[in-house]
């Protein structure tokens, strides 16, 4: 039976598959530093061996046949997925594979150099031999699924999601947020005049946030025994749904920074601990796709972590940690600032999705070959002064230059992280209609009920059903702005 | 070229082999409690791919045609390497490992659970049906490598090891150890009468004492660049050549407990980063075997751990972390403490040998069918009482049970315990005799010639030679008993 030799191979891919996911994440969190080489060497070649393995030519024939036998829903669903990893892995000749890798370092590590250096023009030619490599790239995938090329990158990352239906979504969103940023600034401004807030201690040991993280984790619900708390350089959520890790970094002067980090990488780690066992070794087993995998991480810091009931709850949590008396009216105007700034990765909710907008239009004229990388930055600024007011044009390392995505070769990928964000707030939307007090339970510490649905809707069903249908299976709706907007005025609006 | 081949093969088993040994590590040290089943899977499978890479019959061709090649001397020696592991690991069918592997992890678990209630007669029908399996493996192994079967099976762990060899230098230090022991423990008696050393403070932080170990790691040696201490529950020295990982365990009402812990993983640690890099992916880049591993770790542990000199400097790196002063004459009763016991593990050096020979004696009888397993406790008895005055007759859980090995199946190990501390004095001797002021060195913390006497002589030598003619070759004479029981004299004696 053909199927059963796809299970088998779901078997031995999982195996690699684990060997790498431990290995990377103790890499950034354990190994000693003169072990990166013989480190990446072995990660090297472990990947070489799944790539070899997932693209036998042989695995197309059992797919075929595979397709005549009779299978149960899940075996079914199964195969599907195996096709379309099949597929996805099988799009790029090795050839290609590697010569797209080797630029894709070298840019990076070029990158990783002139950023700090505020080095545009040095960066340049390798940035247009990665542009070059990844419009072949979406040319081959599209041609392999049939897809538009922007599309073709995007199914990578998650499944079902296009340009079509995402353009008006984010249009909807842009609108908005032109008109709705001043307005939240204004509410802000006048709240901190009416009642400027204390300043906290500002002085915090990284072993009392430690704690204070790990009492948070587990009353949202991560798992201890399948899953732990470290520290490295940039936070992030790696390891197996059996051994999920996550990490943060402290500061010793801002306890909410390692918190709010702690609580993004738990919602990471809840939706993988969370995904059903018996299909662990499939590619059905898997998190949907980057932006659902975002929308978890952001329910647990947004829609949870910066409700101002949840805030009533956790404040004698923190000061039972830390030993310092926080008011509520002290705490909230940190955990809900907004401000016009640069960097993506340091925006508050409301100002995020504009960094997004302009990657995913900025990406799709580049993909389209309606931009040239040369004009990058020129093209970069006039889209910050028109969203956020903000000019880049001399400042390349905070514009064009700012992320590690494009430098890597990875484009389609940042529409997820607004997604995610708007597919966060229609699941919460969903939840408060389907959940009765649920914002009780949030003010209380209790996250069971709101922790059930998410099994139920999002978590249990993994790869099961493509993005869009996943979301709008859960809330009942398609994706739209709506939900996100609402919670935008809802929690910074007049 | 056949030998490139070999060379390429070398590469891939070396990032198994490193996924392995990485996953091995961090199970015991930073795993989830949750994520073993799904951890013992992928190693499980990852050993399998490794097990069909390393003894696919084209590599029979690959070294039958290199050695017709023209190569270098060290590509001579891998070759040689090459093909001593592919005769070991294609020495037994498959089928036969895999029903091996199932019977001795069956035995082992049911080991854990039965020496705790000192069920012999429960554990004997398990530990019967792995001694039938062993009877089997050192005959296909004796017949695949032309040795008797117990040298077949030693060949594992110590390539060149033979009984007729190491038989009469047991002989001769279980002779000398008769009349020793008595005597070292009659010493000890007098001098704790004459001055009853004050006892500790007894009360030792964990961080206290974990800053004290790297402190003594660093001194001794250990490169922090390629390697860490953390905790496990039995200490033990993994990881790979770039990135050891070592551990320990710690007692807070004793400190020497968890340092000469330390100090023992530090000298397997030591063979390991600093074998030579170029021959990192050959198996002739490994440590030779178990023997020689452990004189690198007894002889930090021993020679230079419990050298009286070492506690001159030692005392006042032991007050800088703990706070406390001890006095010399306090401190070296306990380092040199003699004790008859029954357990292998917390054995002095003195009456260590015994319990190893007494293993030797037994597991030979038991391959050569001389042995009944059902009469495995009257003859360990016999010998306990002969060789240390003690018995076990009543107590199977500290007799044949007591260590994990025979359960396991692993025989013909035991010999590298006593073999390996011969080694170290031999070691010792040779460096005493060609390094000026060594004894000085020690009493000042400075191991540097000592070091560089054992990088030479020792581990740049990797696989190279066969284990006695490394020992001849670094020493200037065969493994003898003379240096050790010259050791025991000095230390223990009138």
């Amino acid at each position: 039976m053909s199927f059963a030799k796809l299970d088998e191979l779901g078997h031995r891919l999982q195996a690699l598959e684990h060997a790498l996911a431990i290995l990377g994440a103790d890499e950034a969190t354990h190994m000693a530093v003169g072990g990166g080489e013989a480190r990446a060497e072995a990660m090297s070649a472990l990947a070489g061996m799944h790539h070899r393995q997932a693209t036998e030519p042989r695995i197309a024939d059992w797919i075929g046949a595979a397709e005549g036998e009779a299978l149960n829903e899940a075996q079914s669903a199964a195969l599907r997925e195996f096709k379309r990893q099949y597929i996805n892995m099988t799009a790029l000749p090795s050839e290609f594979v590697e010569r797209q890798t080797r630029a894709r370092m070298r840019s990076e590590q070029l990158w990783r150099d002139l950023r700090p250096k505020n080095d545009w023009a040095g960066f340049l030619p390798a940035l247009e031999g990665v542009v070059v490599l990844m419009r072949e790239e979406a040319a081959q995938r599209a041609e392999a699924l049939g897809l538009d090329p922007y599309d073709a990158l995007m199914e990578q990352y998650d499944p079902g999601n296009c340009a079509a239906d995402i353009t008006p979504v984010f249009a909807e969103l842009k609108a908005f947020l032109a008109g709705f940023i001043p307005e939240a600034l204004d509410v802000q401004a006048r709240k901190l005049a009416a009642r400027p807030p204390r300043p906290l201690a500002g002085n915090y040991a990284v072993d009392k946030q430690r704690d204070l993280g790990l009492a948070m984790m587990g009353a949202v619900g991560f798992d201890f025994t399948r899953g732990s708390l470290s520290v490295s350089h940039h936070p992030f959520c790696g390891g197996v749904p059996t051994d999920v890790r996550i990490t943060t970094r402290y500061k010793t002067n801002d306890f909410l920074s390692a918190l709010m980090g702690v609580l993004h990488e738990t919602g990471h780690a809840l939706y993988e601990q969370n995904l059903p066992r018996e299909w662990a070794h499939w590619p059905l087993g898997r998190a949907r796709g980057m932006a659902v995998h975002e929308s978890q991480s952001l329910f647990v810091e947004k829609q949870i972590g910066r409700n101002p009931s949840f805030w009533r709850w956790a404040l004698p949590v923190v000061e039972k940690h830390l030993g310092e008396t926080i008011a509520y009216d002290d705490i909230m105007p940190q955990v809900h600032r907004v401000e016009r700034g640069l960097i993506r990765v340091d925006a508050d909710e409301v100002t995020y999705p504009l960094h997004v907008i302009l990657r995913y239009e900025l990406e799709q004229d580049l993909v389209a070959g309606r931009l040239d990388v040369a004009d990058l930055p020129e093209a970069w600024d006039a889209k910050m002064r028109a969203y956020l007011g903000l000019s880049t044009i001399d400042n390349p390392a905070d514009g064009p230059m700012q992320d590690v995505h494009w430098p890597n070769g990875a484009f389609g990928y940042f529409p997820s992280y607004t997604l995610g964000a708007m597919m966060a707030a229609q699941q919460w939307a969903a939840i408060e209609r389907g959940v009765p007090g649920v914002q009780d339970d949030i003010a209380d510490g209790k996250f069971d009920a709101i922790n059930d649905w998410r099994r139920e809707k999002i978590w249990k069903e993994a790869s099961f059903y493509s993005t869009p249908d996943l979301i709008e299976r859960a809330t009942g709706e398609k994706l739209n702005a709506a939900y996100f907007i609402g919670h935008l005025e809802m929690r910074y609006g007049n």
